[in-house]
């Protein structure tokens, strides 16, 4: 099944002509919500392979209702819809249908980077529920997370573009780069803001820059396209997890404000607190003993709330927010409705990925 | 630095001729010896990355004498040798160095899987010394695992060959599931033999044959001839692990004879156990409770003692390695001595793996 666009398309075509429709809130996720859906279905049918075990364990991540936001695969769907197919050797069919198999193979990789993290960080809730290497030990999460990384590596294979086999391949290595920096990182390191920049973009901005970029290939876009593709989800990546961050202090919609602190209480100074670091030179020390004495945690929080971390934190992912927004603006001319449609809700994406609480 | 055949090949050659030099046991290591040194230590080089630490993690199983036997690359270093290069789009010394990444990508494949399997296993040595595991905790070990695929998929990509890409992705996936039907099997499952063949090809003979397949696509071979090349690596493989199997009953040299019963003390049957349970049908509910009863592993190790159980896998695995000398035998005309050289070791190894006592 393919993207239907009627349903937004023609009620959003008319919207354009009046401003006072046209100031209706865009809502990205609708407009390749029917997309998603198969694209969620195909994923838990994939991960049904021929040993049913770690089929239920691998689905366990796909299963409705917990399957996250999925924000990775929208991204890409409406990266695929911003630029038109430019001619090549697949029909825009087929051509569809190979930006979507980019979509599910972010999320394959994804997934399977969050349940080896599991098994990392000794996780034992993730997305509300128990973690499954809490439920059915490390054994079956190394297991199911090895499996996906294969299916990715299968279904990446059977694209049959060097190119992009090479851009993802990379994205595996920056995933291990950037969590091995967290868990190796130096007394020096942990208070650097360019470690830290950097391993956020191994961690969290490598995968979401390097598939867009994919898509852009896959529609036989030049180079240039290509890597204004690449800057949109690289800065989209890096405002989302300055975001997270943020909320690790401020708490969450869903945590009625709480902070959770579980970056400090994991040892992991974030951008809130090296912000705060240089306006409170004390806070190197519990830095470096990765808040491990007793009242480190919150005497970090009480530092990072009287300084302006948290709005700093704030200041740079709207920076990086808006570079992602440039990104779009400089894609060229526009071919249809529908992609500038999606260019609009890619553009509302950085706002909202800024100003969101949960 | 690329192979240097002088040393064996102008004695070889002339051993050809006399009778009495013939008879000379054929070393198979000693004419890619110069070859395996050099790719250990680009092997070596290549996990140094930015990371300290995990370098070292993962250098720990390249390190100088603890690097295990190096025979998957030995076998595809042969390989290469044996089938001459075809004309294609790169020079012969550009197809041996690309010959040779897939000698390194299959190793990093094997003990990234090495790596993974300590923590499924709970093992506590490898390769007689303490697992990584162990030692550094399942964390670093599920790292240096991923940092290890990420890598070979990295230089598997570089080689910008889709068919290639395909074949070693495959091998990933099989590398999982044969894990997977170990670590789930079934009652009935774990009784047949069939089953046990097949978990064998997934989690010991793919990689082999899939990779030996690649070095003869690389040389820009037929499918026909690739597809002998496959058959090689697949019935070698399957022949030793048919061979463990046995020694871990019979006991190796380093063991000095004595058995080891890894297989049972895990639960596991293997092909000696499965035909012993054709003259033995009592032995059906040791293996249902997976030797888990005091007594169990001694008393199929009676068992076993009292079938053709041993001989049989014995014969299995000797009919497994004529297999993989008949796809030698097939190959097209022998294009030099070296090559013919080379398939004589091949043929050599499949002798060696059947006659091994460690």
């Amino acid at each position: 099944m393919h993207l239907s666009p009627q349903p937004y398309r023609q009620g959003r075509f008319q919207s354009l002509q009046t401003d006072q429709i046209k100031c209706e809130k865009l809502d990205p996720f609708s407009l390749v919500a029917d997309e998603l859906a198969v694209l969620s279905d195909r994923l838990r049918a994939m991960v049904c392979a021929e040993v049913p075990k770690l089929a239920s364990a691998a689905e366990y991540f796909f299963k409705l209702g917990v399957e996250g936001k999925r924000f990775r695969p929208m991204v890409l769907l409406l990266m695929a819809s911003s630029l038109s197919a430019v001619v090549g050797n697949f029909n825009s069919e087929e051509q569809r249908r190979r930006q979507q198999r980019i979509a599910e193979i972010t999320e394959m990789i994804h997934v399977a980077s969050l349940l080896h993290d599991d098994v990392l960080d000794h996780a034992d809730t993730r997305r509300g529920i128990g973690s499954l290497n809490s439920i059915m030990g490390n054994k079956l999460a190394v297991l199911a997370g090895d499996f996906l990384l294969a299916r990715a590596s299968v279904a990446l294979a059977s694209l049959q573009n060097t190119e992009v086999v090479q851009l993802l391949s990379e994205v595996l290595e920056h995933l291990v780069t950037g969590e091995i920096m967290q868990w190796t990182t130096e007394s020096d390191q942990s208070c650097s803001m360019d470690y830290y920049l950097q391993k956020t973009y191994y961690k969290t901005a490598s995968l979401m820059a390097n598939s867009c970029k994919a898509v852009a290939l896959l529609a036989g876009h030049t180079a240039e396209v290509a890597n204004l593709a690449y800057d949109y989800g690289c800065h989209l990546g890096i405002a989302y997890q300055l975001i997270d961050d943020v909320l690790d202090f401020t708490g969450s919609k869903a945590s009625l404000g709480k902070p959770s602190l579980s970056d400090l209480k994991q040892g992991i100074a974030t951008a809130p607190v090296l912000y705060a670091l240089e306006e409170h030179p004390a806070m190197q020390h519990l830095i470096s003993r990765k808040f491990k004495t007793s009242g480190d945690v919150e005497l970090a929080l009480k530092y990072v709330r009287e300084s302006s971390g948290i709005e700093r934190t704030h200041d740079l992912a709207r920076e990086h927010a808006d570079r992602a927004a440039s990104a779009i603006a400089a894609f060229p001319p526009c071919p249809s409705e529908k992609a500038h449609l999606c260019r609009e809700a890619l553009t509302e994406l950085t706002h909202q990925v800024v100003t969101r609480s949960k």
